[in-house]
């Protein structure tokens, strides 16, 4: 048996949330975590425009309640691109790996990666990761770096999260034990 | 035909500042830049010490008129080293891709690029570069990350830069287009 | 003749401190410093609970009497992991290469190096760095940055380290010399 496990998946862009154009975020990151994961997966998704005080508010709700938020949008350079500064904000902890990471990966694809600003943080027991604007993009960022997402969830007291491996292949350390109640 | 691009170009040394010894890293930022862009440069150039209200005050005063601000030396982790200190004290956002990626690149070349604190930032629409301070390491460095900076730029609303694909090709992404009035 | 050279160690863990199990980092950072170091080596050795403050005096009070203070645990994602926060707390500088470059290291052993947030700082002539807990990763991580800390020692004033080349071979460049004088 799989634990259910809450996911927070946020778009960011004034454009998509005011209609201007469609929304590809949100089913991109629905599709690839429903393909990578066995448990069952209860989504709280937000279509916000790239407003910092809104991003943040949505972080702050979505975190209490989910044990990963992945957004979606906004960590350019460009002067309304204010994912990063949002994540920041609403942080306890900054775990930088995932920003290194996540740029070394998508440099394989595209010089202009090093442009991104995405950020991983912990708040509370919630993994935040920025993503990608593009369902392309965002595919191949979370193949890149989710092997460590489930032990890292484990470690701030989430849900034991369970990979398909023939699309990402979760590691723990040979320590780490799967609990028996949700969150122990 | 290409837009006229204003770059500033700070060397940033005690000794080279008080004539101990000659400036090398202005001479090989204009050289560097002037075989690697079609567009015609105008330079603004600084040779100042290492004194981070000095080094502040000049980003300050180049960033208001220049799309790109390259500085070399004071990247280190002596006490005199404040070139990146400065660099963050005047930024409007930090992309810490360039930062990664200027000392992954460097790393090819010797072991110690791991002591280098460079950072990239965005003031305004201005891209700022800390590069290191010998002319080898300038342009290994600039080899290795120039082809994100002119999209950098076009997305912080600079002039359009044009490479030449013989020294580094810049990459956009298809959904770029060229503007046809400056920094439009 | 090679100079002595003053380091700290410093083992952070709850359970290692009150005894629940046994400290296995401060052997084996004494033991990778011995093999890899011509220089006679005097330790100052901390076993030390996952507590911020008393991270934070710790690593003052060896940074004073130390050229180099290295600590082993305390670096994930867990809401019980400060090192970085403590380290981070007591620092001049911050040299972010090398927290990048030890997660680039143990990521091409495991997936889950991501998650680490280790920090390498500078506080007054003394370089700290944070090392992940695992014996086995500790040595994986020193072999792969350590070439870069003599130099690194060398420009805020330490001691001159001197390598065994089997074991790491320290890089310096062609314009740094030998001191006549410790710290000179």
């Amino acid at each position: 048996m799989y634990q259910t496990a809450r996911i927070g998946i946020i778009s960011i862009s004034d454009r998509a949330s005011t209609g201007v154009y469609e929304d590809k975020g949100l089913p991109a990151l629905k599709e690839w975590l429903n393909a990578a994961l066995h448990n069952p997966l209860q989504f709280v998704e937000e279509l916000i425009p790239d407003e910092q005080p809104v991003i943040e508010q949505t972080l702050i709700e979505l975190a209490a309640e989910c044990c990963l938020v992945l957004t979606t949008g906004g960590t350019g350079p460009a002067p309304r691109d204010v994912t990063p500064e949002a994540t920041l904000a609403i942080a306890d902890k900054v775990l930088p790996g995932f920003g290194e990471q996540m740029r070394a990966v998508s440099l394989k694809y595209v010089p202009t990666a090093i442009l991104s600003r995405q950020v991983g943080v912990v708040r509370g027991s919630c993994l935040i990761l920025n993503l990608p604007g593009q369902p392309k993009a965002i595919k191949e960022t979370l193949d890149g770096v989710f092997a460590a997402v489930p032990y890292g969830i484990d470690l701030i007291g989430g849900p034991y999260l369970e990979t398909r491996e023939e699309i990402v292949k979760a590691f723990r350390p040979k320590s780490a034990i799967k609990p028996l109640l949700p969150g122990a």
